[in-house]
């Protein structure tokens, strides 16, 4: 997807000078500084399926562009403000934006992005591009829903496997639904071929989000970019999490003592959290889930009526998205 | 327009049960605890204007509630995140928003409501509605790079008048421009009369901001429902400050010796600036802003091919918003 980072760098731009210096540090294209980095910038995995799902439909790549800049965009929105909500002081091996700069510049540049994004798929005002606007409106409060509901469970002494699957099919599942539909949407396919793929990545959506979770546990630190045990120092009620804390067994409670200790856990309660999880299955049921809903993403892809070439590339990144290391 | 509250109520709904509570707090429809109060909730300057702006073209008021609901979401989603920015603990009388919940909170609640603005109007795919959002998009983006442009003048030992003029016109006229022109632009009214009607609203927005300014230093706390002094605590640099500032007098001297003080003004430091601005005639020359751009607006007004008994109110909500006291 070499062509959209171009693309992405040109409509951040349009922005004023100074909003650009925490999006552009964020986005990995320059330094805390400004000096330009030519360097690997994130797997831009939604803007390669919206492009995908233009081709699959026989349409010109060229169309799905808006689509796959602004789907980015409300993507990378969304974590730099996670990153503010959640604490996490880094991000891709860097610190994170509020971190690199403050808060304060971290929030603004993230309203900055949010809005361009619909101004990218506006700026035209074909039904393509009203119909694309008009998903990527419902995508993004969903989930942003999904990331209140993620915050109101770390007030929870626990949540239900059901409860964390219906946050995370927010949080990640609409916008990877969205990707993986926009190109086919602004192409002007008919709406079963774009409902079958939306449900593709919806469901490649909560595959992917299982292996994070797994990640976010059990990841090396040198391959995340994230510190071990990153979302147990947290006390995220992750996958793994839920599945053992709903289980009503002894390794329940004693993982709830764990998250009920005061203030900040250390390396050691983080390493036995993690083991006590391990131990009752947490890890191995979500890895189950994860080739679940990568199996059903894979039925809908057969399902859409798309081109068998484009139907191998998008099942190479489900495969890819659920084997990854980071 | 008191008709107009029930719709923004229930478009409000439409939102996750993890945001409301913030949102409901922050119109002041709900206290901290979830209790309904049946009390004043703020001026809704901007859904007033919105509506007139219907009226003025001889429209359906009814066609402008979706531009009105929504031009007041981006307004108050604004609000909620530059109280967070400026660290405002107080608006209209009660806690802000991250101040009666928490920054994280108040920063997700923010993000809800500025997609639900753009959903609100998007619900339906009129051209009208399309044009709406196509320039309610453009007019947040130019209110957020005036709020980054603020931000940048807290860093900056002084700025010119000129400066301050413009990220102002940003920060505020922008979004009144948007709220006097949509219902026009929903109703279907021709190109020249919405442009008329924008313009008036961005000159009412800079003799508003104006007035704001001066209340911002001299304005009654227990009528505007923010410290004395306040903007001169935070060192902001608005309209009566940069006049001053920029003018190369004793007195500009005078004022950067208290604004370069470390750490934060006493009320004494606080008392003396606002006196210095005022003998510097920062003051009288704000308020002379004021009445020019109210003037304007009204000329704008006067150009516009508008019904004559909508000119009246129009030009009253003007006046009134120029001799305000909060």
């Amino acid at each position: 997807m070499q062509f959209i980072e171009p693309e992405l760098v040109n409509s951040v731009k349009k922005l004023s000078d100074d909003l650009l210096p925490v999006i552009e540090y964020h986005f990995g294209w320059k330094t805390i500084k400004g000096v330009a980095v030519p360097k690997d910038t994130g797997k831009r995995l939604r803007p390669a399926l919206a492009v995908l799902s233009s081709e699959a439909v026989g349409g010109d790549p060229e169309s799905a562009i808006p689509g796959a800049v602004a789907v980015e965009m409300i993507h990378n929105f969304s974590l730099i403000h996670d990153d503010i909500i959640d604490g996490d002081k880094e991000r891709r091996h860097r610190p994170s934006a509020w971190t690199a700069f403050t808060i304060e510049d971290a929030l603004i540049a993230g309203d900055a992005l949010h809005t361009l994004a619909f101004q990218v798929l506006l700026e035209k005002d074909t039904p393509e591009r009203v119909q694309a606007a008009r998903r990527l409106v419902d995508a993004t409060t969903t989930m942003i829903s999904g990331q209140a509901s993620d915050m109101t469970f770390d007030d929870l002494p626990t949540v239900s496997f059901e409860e964390c699957l219906k946050m995370e099919a927010a949080k990640t599942g609409a916008l990877l639904g969205y990707a993986s539909s926009v190109g086919a949407v602004l192409s002007g396919a008919n709406k079963d071929t774009c409902s079958s793929l939306e449900v593709f990545g919806y469901e490649l959506g909560l595959a992917y989000q299982a292996v994070d979770d797994v990640l976010g546990i059990w990841g090396d630190p040198k391959v995340t970019g994230k510190p071990a045990g990153n979302d147990l120092r947290e006390r995220k009620k992750s996958m793994p999490v839920s599945i053992v804390l709903s289980a009503n067994s002894p390794e329940s409670e004693k993982l709830l003592d764990i998250f009920n200790i005061a203030g900040d856990l250390n390396d050691e309660e983080v390493s036995h959290a993690s083991s006590l999880i391990e131990n009752a299955g947490g890890r191995k049921a979500t890895l189950e889930e994860a080739d679940k809903h990568l199996k059903r993403a894979i039925e809908f892809l057969n399902i859409a009526d798309i081109r068998k070439e484009t139907f191998c590339e998008l099942e190479e990144i489900a495969n890819f998205v659920v084997n990854r290391q980071s």
